[in-house]
């Protein structure tokens, strides 16, 4: 007979439960993809992934950002050069931004503006070590980007970051026409596009012409399917233990993962701009981009969604065919959506 | 030291080895996701796999087929009755066919035709087994559809079934516009909405307007790295192992797999028509829909990705909400391509 206090811990399980009647799945040996997926996206594919835990103090996560920051921020010149953008170091209503020109900027997108938020768990990749995508879209999608350089956790935990966000989209919206501007940004910077869509609602500012939340932090919580069917399949994220789960409360700071401007999942999606998603089969967010799908189109919103081979979290990031293919599918979703 | 026998064994392996560079993932538990999944749908989701392994000679194969035909057929006329659609037997150029026409028959959906394949590798659901999915599309989808048994293996290879599926396509473009025409299916249906497409450019047939294969039989080689990823993580068709190799074989009767009539994503797919793919997270074919997407949309094609949450293979024709979602969302495809 089970004892009391084995009911009470079994009992005081269940609400937190968010997967229940398990099977096991065996262990299994994955190799690298061959068809339709570039010779560069098979080496992403086939490296080891990640070990390192979740770090324990406020030093430790600092320490970790910039460790993290350093070959980014030593490439960043070259890949400057290479994907021919001009950056401009300036604040918007008191924030950090960058603004990446575009060399081959073409007349039709002149009037054309884009605002970019960088992923890292809202933790990581501060100042020039969080522009590469903002590159990326700037020269693949030939149009202007202002890459948002927003406060960070764990000096600045939730809402600061969301904070900067809002102050930036308002004072764009007073120079450009929202109807010629998307939003976008992978991970806690397709978070950041999703909360920022919620916080416009409610404060009635208005909206952009599309979006484009790339595999986003929609679901702190974790509770999509791909949290297991991907856990160490993914050679990105690897698995929500291992550091997304630690990195969430420390953003959140307190306040419950479940509250819509935290995991926008949980928000209400009606009225939301065209929105494109991308994600990867591998991507243990894989769930929360295929669920964003869903719950826009339920909504009555108009919604793609692009996933690619083998890819994991994030990965059409890498220096791959596929990430062209990716920006170009982008700013073709933006070029159908936006007016000019 | 190795052996010269070991190193012959390891070089002969090498042209056939789909995947390289490999990596363990350890045994995992999975539970059934409860977020944005209907109740119904969890039940599918959390049912024990199947464990039947592939039959060994013809005989068997076809006691398979009756015996997985038998509860289809009993609640075949309660299916059809809660469905409201009426069912006619014919012959269309001598092929068995099935007319569906749902009692909701608006008017401008009465010059609109659908053409259905099943599923079940080519080898099962023939009769009235097989044409669920063409009444759920007839209902939900508010069309008439012609559901069509064509041959299937063990007694009629490839491209016996394929030169039916043409045959009526020959005989239908004759009274009927194919602008007001699609063609769809699943699985198996899905492999040869493509085949048929390939071989209507072949010949020179018009083309239908618009296609929905879903979760396609596109690859019948399992070069797809949903098969390593979703293997045993897929409650429906478990692995490639089990069952699909030796039925692709059977079915392919000594044709190369790779010909594109027979693994339809090896194609040329310049000029099909605007298709939607639909297909689960867990789906052991994930990786041919998400392919099928990205091969349409480098060729210069129009499709959409729809992928639910937690499925495997086929999961969107279960008894759920998600069904009519899934139906819903085809017929809302096929109305904005579809003329009248």
């Amino acid at each position: 007979m089970k004892s009391r206090a084995w009911w009470i811990a079994m009992l005081a399980m269940v609400p937190t439960l968010a997967f229940s009647q398990t099977r096991t799945v065996p262990e299994r040996t994955l190799g690298v993809p061959h068809e339709l997926v570039s010779p560069e996206l098979q080496k992403v594919i086939g490296a080891a992934p990640p070990t390192a835990g979740a770090p324990t103090t406020n030093e430790e996560w600092i320490t970790r950002r910039n460790d993290m920051a350093e070959p980014l921020i030593k490439n960043y010149q070259v890949n400057r050069e290479r994907l021919s953008v001009e950056v401009e170091k300036t604040t918007i209503a008191g924030v950090n931004c960058f603004v990446i020109t575009p060399h081959n900027l073409p007349q039709q997108n002149q009037n054309r503006l884009l605002i970019h938020f960088h992923g890292g768990y809202y933790i990581f990749f501060s100042g020039e070590s969080g522009i590469r995508e903002g590159m990326l879209m700037a020269s693949y999608g030939h149009m202007k980007v202002i890459s948002v350089d927003y406060r960070l956790a764990p000096e600045h935990p939730f809402p600061a970051g969301q904070d900067d966000a809002v102050a930036v989209w308002k004072a764009v919206v007073q120079t450009n026409k929202p109807q010629n501007m998307a939003v976008f940004g992978t991970s806690a910077g397709g978070g950041m596009t999703l909360g920022l869509m919620l916080r416009a609602k409610q404060e009635g500012l208005p909206l952009p012409a599309a979006i484009a939340p790339g595999t986003p932090a929609s679901d702190l919580t974790g509770s999509g399917d791909s949290y297991q069917t991907n856990k160490y399949v993914d050679n990105s994220l690897v698995s929500y233990d291992r550091l997304g789960a630690a990195a969430a409360k420390l953003y959140a700071n307190g306040h419950d993962l479940k509250e819509p401007l935290v995991s926008p999942i949980f928000g209400d999606f009606t009225g939301l701009p065209p929105a494109i998603i991308l994600t990867g089969t591998r991507d243990l967010q894989l769930s929360d981009a295929v669920n964003l799908h869903r719950k826009l189109l339920r909504s009555g919103g108009v919604a793609e969604l692009h996933v690619f081979e083998g890819q994991s979290h994030a990965q059409y990031l890498a220096n791959a065919p596929e990430t062209r293919e990716a920006f170009e599918q982008i700013a073709a979703f933006f070029d159908h959506h936006l007016g000019r």
